[in-house]
């Protein structure tokens, strides 16, 4: 299926092996091995290598819950560190083509837990008649391709992998000389300043290219003050998302379209693995607008502390993303909502050239 | 499928609408407006974002015919000048398995005819007890992947496309002030001397890179001194096949392995569509080995005029592939054969959204 800006192969759970299996499985499903994945169904960049794995729920919160898998490009295994808002737009979609979760008039909600970090989203998805549609007529910045449209909630997003908005309890961290704001939500996500790395969070995806291994670097350093990870633990490039925010400017799209300096709120620029992200990440762009409307933050400094707005627009390499914003009453960040579209690109059988132990069975 | 370094959607014409139709539905199956096609099949390099449409031969020389797709990455359409050595290895074993053609006991061979260029080919498959295998432990240079090993054999490859080996008459053509051979058998092929663009054919798929704009420039010349083209046609990219030649000299393969001069006949470093190819196209491999046993050709010239071989070994940037030879009594080629390996990915119902006009109603 495709879910915004993502390609993500989406299966049902009673399909597949238990973890750890489950890796060997998708890796070679996706012929991760391969950079380029021609021994399988992968897509060979970041945003096509992507499954999702989806269970009705026996817990009375959600309808369903789904395991997000970023699929290796060039190493055999996949990282679970991560959530995906894209594929979780996928997902919701899934839910109620597949029955799932049934539909109704005129509108469906999938309430959906991501097990991976833990995160609660809805998929609000237009369903007139009770009727599921294949195909839409709705666009997101960074594609032209046209889907059936999906508004994506993200329930209390705050805390979900650590516990705190801001693990460390500061608004700025000093990491390595450099500033940079740790927020969990939707996603931990580390967002440095652009201007004292020397970049400008205008730059084109290609000029951005300059800054991955500076960020790659931090991300690391990141990942450790974060508690995410700890010094004896191996690199991961998916955790936590990574980037850089800087005040509006005018610049222009990956199309070449003028976005004024008044049209976005605030710039950002992120990494997605080892490379630029085209767009914004789902889950990146929670945690980016829940900054915005936390005082202190970069993104809050940066994007003027204007007064807390119910839609914020980041601009990123694709064009303006807005983010709408729900704040209870303490001015916690109750949702997040973004609008995105999905539809169903294939159904298949796969066939998996690896061996599975079967459970009771001896395994190495 | 995977066909030895090619991922490739195999679809039965019945399945299918006719051409002009069949670009849209390829195209937007695919996902091809945009350059990581996340909104479709594709794979998004020129080595998977391949399609072949298969039917039964009408003909009793053949078994199926095919017609192989070039299908675009970042265009909205698919180029048709060309055949595909992969996909048609791809294709050999699809039309086992869907039982197109019956197995038999020891082995099996599919005749088939490619109908972009004409040619024919033959697949050969163990298939022990009539069975057909879906997995196997056949490798290619340039995969680690394992798969059912597939023999495909060009018949009488020379001039499908032109009707001349040498289309000029020339083994040596002076191409603005640079030297090549202007091969057309397995595909046409514009075969530059390394050297004269400064570059040695021992380059790694890198640093080949440099060379792509000459090449490029050359390609579109070849393809007018070939007569594929003419100079009011658009410039293609993927024909004719265009890459460098040079001696044998000691290099290194893209995973570090040593290559000795006295490992291979003939180095050999090639384009696919705007980029390096990361190995060698097979229907290029046929243009090189047959220029090879025709006397004044660079690649004879190169290879040291030896005396002709039943096996030719191509110094290629994933190691060296060898192409089998056989000649006929007058020192014509009758087959040229290479050793590849197949599998089934998936087996898939694709939705693709577009609007294809019906046959008898009216169309724009």
């Amino acid at each position: 299926m495709r879910g915004g800006t993502s390609k993500c192969w989406v299966f049902d759970e009673s399909a597949m092996p238990a973890e750890p299996s489950l890796d060997r499985v998708l890796a070679a499903a996706f012929g991760s091995s391969d950079p380029r994945q021609i021994d399988g169904v992968g897509g060979a960049t970041s945003t096509t290598s992507k499954a999702a794995i989806v269970r009705r729920s026996a817990d009375a919160e959600v309808d369903i819950e789904y395991l997000f898998a970023q699929v290796g490009i060039g190493f055999d295994g996949v990282e679970w560190g991560s959530n995906c808002g894209n594929c979780a737009t996928a997902v919701g979609l899934y839910a109620l083509q597949t029955g799932l979760v049934d539909a109704r008039h005129p509108v469906s909600v999938v309430r959906m837990r991501n097990r991976n970090t833990g995160a609660v989203l809805t998929a609000t998805v237009p369903t007139p008649d009770g009727i599921v549609p294949e195909l839409g007529g709705q666009t997101v910045p960074g594609s032209a391709a046209a889907g059936v449209p999906v508004a994506l909630g993200f329930l209390n997003p705050a805390g979900t992998s650590t516990g705190a908005l801001l693990p460390t309890g500061d608004a700025v961290d000093r990491v390595d000389s450099v500033d940079a704001s740790l927020i969990d939500a939707g996603a931990p996500a580390m967002l440095v300043d652009a201007r004292q790395i020397g970049a400008t969070a205008h730059e084109s995806v290609e000029e951005f290219e300059a800054f991955v291994p500076e960020l790659r670097r931090l991300r690391r350093l990141g990942a450790l003050r974060m508690g995410l990870d700890t010094p004896q633990d191996p690199v991961r490039h998916g955790v936590p998302k990574v980037g850089v925010v800087a005040a509006p400017a005018p610049y222009r799209t990956s199309t070449g379209v003028a976005v004024a300096a008044a049209d976005h709120d605030l710039a950002v620029r992120m990494l997605s693995m080892h490379a630029p992200h085209p767009a914004i990440g789902l889950t990146s762009a929670v945690a980016v607008a829940a900054g915005v409307v936390t005082t202190g933050t970069l993104p809050a400094t940066l994007a003027g502390n204007r007064p807390v707005q119910t839609s914020i627009r980041l601009g990123t390499p694709v064009g303006v993303v807005p983010v709408d914003i729900d704040l209870d009453d303490s001015g916690a960040v109750r949702a997040v909502t973004l609008h995105r579209a999905a539809r169903r690109i294939a159904t298949a059988e796969l066939l998996v050239p690896v061996r599975v132990p079967v459970p009771g069975s001896l395994s190495s």
